[in-house]
């Protein structure tokens, strides 16, 4: 490790070897080396993360060009950090000193959508908006959509395993990938998984590397799985008095048998926020508002079971959408919560823990708690019928004793989850945001197994070092 | 490795110590040293594969005694072969010489179905039909379906990631697992994963263990998600002329965005097997039946839309089921499939080709050509809508020259499936039976990580040995 670190001292002082070496084998507009450019790369879009100052920017558009990023790197034992297109939030893809940014945003084909096999073969850079609808003009639906889906990447997607609004009947970006080529730390080229519908030939090392965050090695080349289109979905809006009311109408759809292709909860904090923000209109005398949608052949008669339901929780009102265009109003409503609640103080620190629903309620009490206890705003979105909860710290960050709090509040929430049989990411990663969380949840041995995986796939730790633990 | 090799031998010479070991952290009746009863403890269910003989036989009811297993097995360095029900075709749970034979089937207990998280947490010894009926009372679906359903145990279902009929819809065993606790070859024991319904923290270890054949450690408990018990499934039977006609029905089912709950293909040698066996009645004029059900809330509606795509494809008749007992029939006809072709020449060998469902004629076509080639009878039974084929060589094992052309057969199928872009196995696993073929469809750096990945988790090479790679 020692030695690990020596070299990279040097090169970040003489990057000049290093970017030689690359020129070898990358077209000069590949290589970036301009300081104020370099640092433009510098950052996710996670708050209170350190970020290191990248040695070049490396923009490669074959899967050779990355073979010969990774065989100089290792030769000359210089850090990578792979990049997508930099929305994560938990700082994952920010530089380390001295580094080689790594960004896949160039490799963005999509190779083949084949209508029979359900899949598509795409690039990593392939934005997930552009994915989605190229697949809708085959009758095609690519679920997994996080709410930077009209920038975000599928190769950063695939790096934290990325959620959305359709995990709750979809499931999350892992469920979608069947095989991987991935540029190993030496160079070399690996083939993992499939492009048929089953497949158990070996460990499922496709999956081990769905949500490695770019430290096993390098995704270049992605199959995914695809779905028909479905209908399109109708949503209702329910209010409830309370948080807890509002769970417990969570809890009695999914006990229900109901699967909902969305079902979404906004607290007061962030209804109001969305309201100041766009002037959507949204009742703001409601504690907590639910969302839920169907994408079913009579969504108008799921909706109604689904509303009896919020009613029988003690929902104080429940308006279901007349159309696909107020559906969308509401999802649209939703889709600005994050936005909105960072306008609310300047800056957030957005949580992700997950908890078993049926503590859905237990969490969002909680969460109450300690904002009160850390005289914060601390707004709640939540992926509710999966459980996944995105409290949102609302601070101002030039005020230090705020941010002090803000900063305590994020990790007291973090406990809570895990008191809760939950987990602190359900699906924005660890990143360097939860590194010192990873080991809470996942035990020493866990955290013993998952350092020694790593050290099969990169010795020398040059994959995105520092991250996950 | 040959240290290993030299303590083995000595092990197998003198069981003493070794028993004296175990019993001293088990009760004797879970110690199993009778050379007959042992000896049945040495197989699964395939053929042609070597079997060693076992030192012993374990039947620990807890963790702690599992963990009393692992710890004695590697103090003594000795190999490990866990078992479920043995029902596996691959010969992933056969013994070695020397072994002890770790066998879960006594710890059976479902320990929490919770309706609200949709999970359920078993121990390995669970039937899957006990998992099954049991959810079911709570409205609850655990889908995976394998033809050993009555008898296999969700731990070897997770060894082997099994599929079923089920799976053209809701996927195979590894979709189902949500968390494990596993006791690591020295005995420590580590969790993976969750009981959320989403969660990214760190590396997915629960998906390495799916599938990895016990060797990489022992399962003792799962988290299983489950889903809403689906309306009861209505079957359709289409017969067709070839099976290049069946093969294209099936693309134009899936192309045309359905979803059937199954898709079944039984080839003329199959059909007729079923109906000497048991005089179901099916057709045997037909070259190819296939089989399709829908559980949707309308499938008379879907059932009609698909036999409108299998007419265009050149069905000569097209009979959908008048209730749930035809259906039932029409199913049991299917499961009866293996079994019946087994009785055909008194041995099978059951191949487990999957190729991306675009190629499903070629494989079919080939396979026809193989038989003829080496003058043998294969009936072929297929997941369809899967690509997944069961090519089933039938042959008089006394004859020596039949049997060696079954094998050659059954090489040459494997070889069609990876020319095809397919995989070696759908869902039935590697084990012994496809060792040379794993590394001929993961290539040598595949195997090389793979190898490195099993180091990690058993250095000493404990567990499962010989299995794989």
């Amino acid at each position: 490790m020692s030695r690990i670190e020596a070299r990279r001292d040097e090169d970040t002082v003489t990057a000049g070897p290093l970017v030689g070496r690359l020129l070898d084998g990358l077209p000069p507009e590949a290589v970036l080396t301009d300081p104020d450019v370099t640092a433009s790369y510098a950052n996710d879009m996670a708050s209170f993360c350190p970020a290191g100052t990248p040695a070049v920017v490396v923009l490669p558009r074959t899967v050779e060009q990355v073979q010969h990023v990774m065989r100089t790197a290792t030769a000359l034992c210089v850090p990578v950090v792979p990049q997508g297109a930099r929305t994560g939030l938990s700082g994952a893809a920010n530089a380390t000193d001295g580094c080689i940014v790594l960004s896949l945003t160039r490799m963005d084909a999509i190779l083949e959508i084949n209508p029979v096999d359900r899949v598509a073969v795409v690039e990593p850079g392939v934005v997930n908006a552009t994915l989605s609808r190229a697949v809708g003009e085959h009758g095609l639906y690519y679920p997994p959509d996080p709410s930077s889906w009209e920038t975000c990447t599928i190769g950063g997607n695939i790096g934290t395993a990325s959620g959305g609004l359709c995990c709750v009947k979809y499931g999350v970006t892992a469920e979608y990938v069947l095989g991987l080529d991935v540029v190993l730390a030496d160079g070399r080229l690996m083939s993992t998984g499939r492009r048929t519908a089953k497949g158990v030939a070996g460990y499922d090392l496709t999956r081990l590397f769905v949500g490695s965050e770019g430290s096993l090695g390098v995704v270049v080349r992605a199959t995914l799985a695809l779905r028909p289109k479905p209908p399109e979905q109708l949503v209702l809006a329910a209010e409830f008095a309370s948080g807890a009311a509002a769970c417990d109408a969570v809890c009695r759809i999914m006990a229900g048998g109901h699967t909902p292709s969305l079902l979404e909860l906004m607290d007061r904090t962030t209804v109001k926020a969305v309201n100041d923000m766009a002037r959507m209109g949204l009742p703001e005398s409601t504690e907590a508002l639910l969302l839920a949608a169907f994408d079913t052949t009579d969504p108008v008669a799921d909706l109604t079971a689904l509303g009896a339901l919020c009613e029988a929780a003690g929902a104080t009102q429940v308006v279901p959408a007349e159309d696909a265009a107020e559906s969308e109003l509401l999802l649209h409503a939703r889709r600005l919560s994050l936005v909105a609640l960072e306008a609310v103080k300047g800056t957030t620190m957005i949580d992700d823990v997950c908890v078993p629903r049926s503590r859905l309620g237990e969490l969002i009490d909680g969460v109450e708690q300690i904002a009160e206890k850390y005289r914060l705003t601390i707004g709640v979105v939540a992926h509710a019928g999966d459980g996944n909860t995105h409290p949102t710290v609302c601070f101002d960050a030039q005020d230090p004793d705020e941010s002090r709090r803000a900063r305590e509040s994020f990790d007291e929430i973090m406990a809570l989850g895990l008191e809760l049989g939950g987990t602190i990411t359900g699906e924005h990663g660890v990143g360097v945001l939860k590194k010192k969380w990873l080991a809470r949840e996942i035990g020493p041995v866990g955290v013993e197994m998952q350092r020694a995986v790593k050290q099969v796939f990169d010795p020398l730790n040059l994959l995105n070092p520092g991250k996950l633990f």
